[in-house]
């Protein structure tokens, strides 16, 4: 999906919600258990039942591997069961060297045919770009997470430049801001975006003065929604700029079976919240 | 696996190399295409013909994920494939949130019984703790990776305490120690090691002023050997403290039905020069 396609897709929807499909067989409600795939007829309703108010989905690969080959038959069948315009992401945050990375880029790229995959940057420049390679592919680089060990490293005072004179004055940026400026550079706003948890609502402002045009996966926004207007205040740019993932609020609203609906009228309250946003950032 | 009993198979076999299982599909001889998995009858083939030559195995994921669930049974039959005292590593560099980081440590730790699994550390300790649950299972965390990018972030100059007072001198080092530096204290050298490329051996005197006890893993290895008495120098301790990976080199040898022959071979000049490190280390 292009950037024109997905800022389109939220203008037609009003809304920039993506869920979160971290589907654990232990949470989803006893009574689908008795299906061949649980997970995967677990993951089938709330797509149905939700896909008109949310323009994309993230399923998280921990959740399925941890139940081996039967796990990734379940991630399979998920993602082949998203919609046409559903912008669809494998939230894996791989990364490896160069001619490994390409593997996990072919693996959700070419395998699965996702839109995007999230990627850890750690390793650098060469474990990034074999994600880049793909035509309307997308590598979501993390930037600044929502757990609050994020502040062991990514926070940590770094310079910005090694190479830099010692004579000269050394700038000091926090780790995740050098991550974002310095990877911005290895793609564009039309094949990269970062994940920017919204723990951290007032670190979104300095990330716009980094990366104005790029969209960001906003992690950690609550049922109760209380983040949601302080991130799109700083967050928001003009093809909109925002997906923001909500999980458990979602997924786990009843364990009857009335899931689905109850997973529907939740996401709808998101999505409320959202046109409200977007027709008064539209001035309508 | 206890670490005593690791160095105890580091002793009695007089090596310290891992085979790393980048088994992949368009590389491995093609008589094994008519196999019904040609991919785990190629490791099965190398591991029966290395297997008293090396103390660990380390499939990289990546190899596996890219033909999905078919991939994935390739990779849990290897796994079960390995002998008793064999050390298994899964090289798959999760990391995530603290309940999906515990996902992931099910997946290899449970579901597959790995004996270790490489973690990226970006997110930081509650990240990594999950796999640090484990009696006998270890979190091997990325230090200094072997590939050329590693220098983007992990040799950033870093202040080692971001609650250091601004009057004092602040102290810098790369980011690199400063992962390896906080997160020893995360567990302990009973249940971490950590991956330090072999192409920069001048590095690895650095890292065992900080971590003399733990194991490192090191890649980078080539079929010369050449960096390996340089590696062994800086990096070896009482225990051993070293495993040492070679993939390439070991794997595609030959694309005859040989190869498993020649992969012996392989191995076997590696395990050579290791036994002779391990002799003069000895005093023998």
């Amino acid at each position: 999906m292009t950037k024109k396609e997905l800022s389109g897709q939220i203008l037609k929807k009003k809304s920039f919600l993506c869920i979160g499909l971290d589907s654990d067989i232990e949470k989803i409600p006893k009574h689908l258990l008795k299906y061949d795939d649980p997970v995967f007829e677990f993951n089938r309703q709330i797509i149905d039942a939700t896909q008109d108010l949310c323009i994309a989905y993230k399923p998280n690969t921990a959740f399925y591997e941890c139940r081996g080959k039967s796990g990734w038959e379940s991630l399979e069948k998920t993602i082949g069961h998203l919609p046409e315009n559903i912008f669809s992401i494998a939230d894996a945050k791989r990364g490896d060297i160069g001619n490994t990375s390409a593997l996990y880029a072919k693996t959700f790229f070419t395998h699965m045919d996702c839109d995007a995959v999230t990627v850890n940057p750690l390793m650098g420049e060469d474990s990034v770009k074999p994600f880049l390679t793909y035509d309307n592919k997308w590598a979501i680089l993390l930037g600044l997470t929502s757990n609050k060990s994020a502040e062991d490293f990514q926070l940590s005072m770094t310079a910005m430049n090694p190479l830099e004179k010692e004579s000269e004055e050394m700038r000091q940026i926090p780790l995740f801001e050098k991550i974002i400026s310095v990877s911005s550079h290895w793609g564009t706003d039309e094949n990269m975006m970062y994940v920017i948890g919204a723990t951290k609502a007032e670190q979104i402002e300095r990330v716009r003065k980094i990366i104005p045009e790029h969209f960001l996966l906003v992690p950690g926004i609550g049922a109760q929604g209380g983040d949601l207007l302080s991130v799109c205040r700083h967050g928001m740019n003009s093809s909109y700029g925002l997906i923001i993932n909500v999980s458990r609020s979602i997924l786990y609203v009843s364990d009857k079976t009335d899931f689905a609906d109850q997973a529907r009228s939740a996401a709808k309250a998101f999505q409320k919240q959202m046109q409200e946003i977007i027709e008064k950032s539209s001035g309508q």
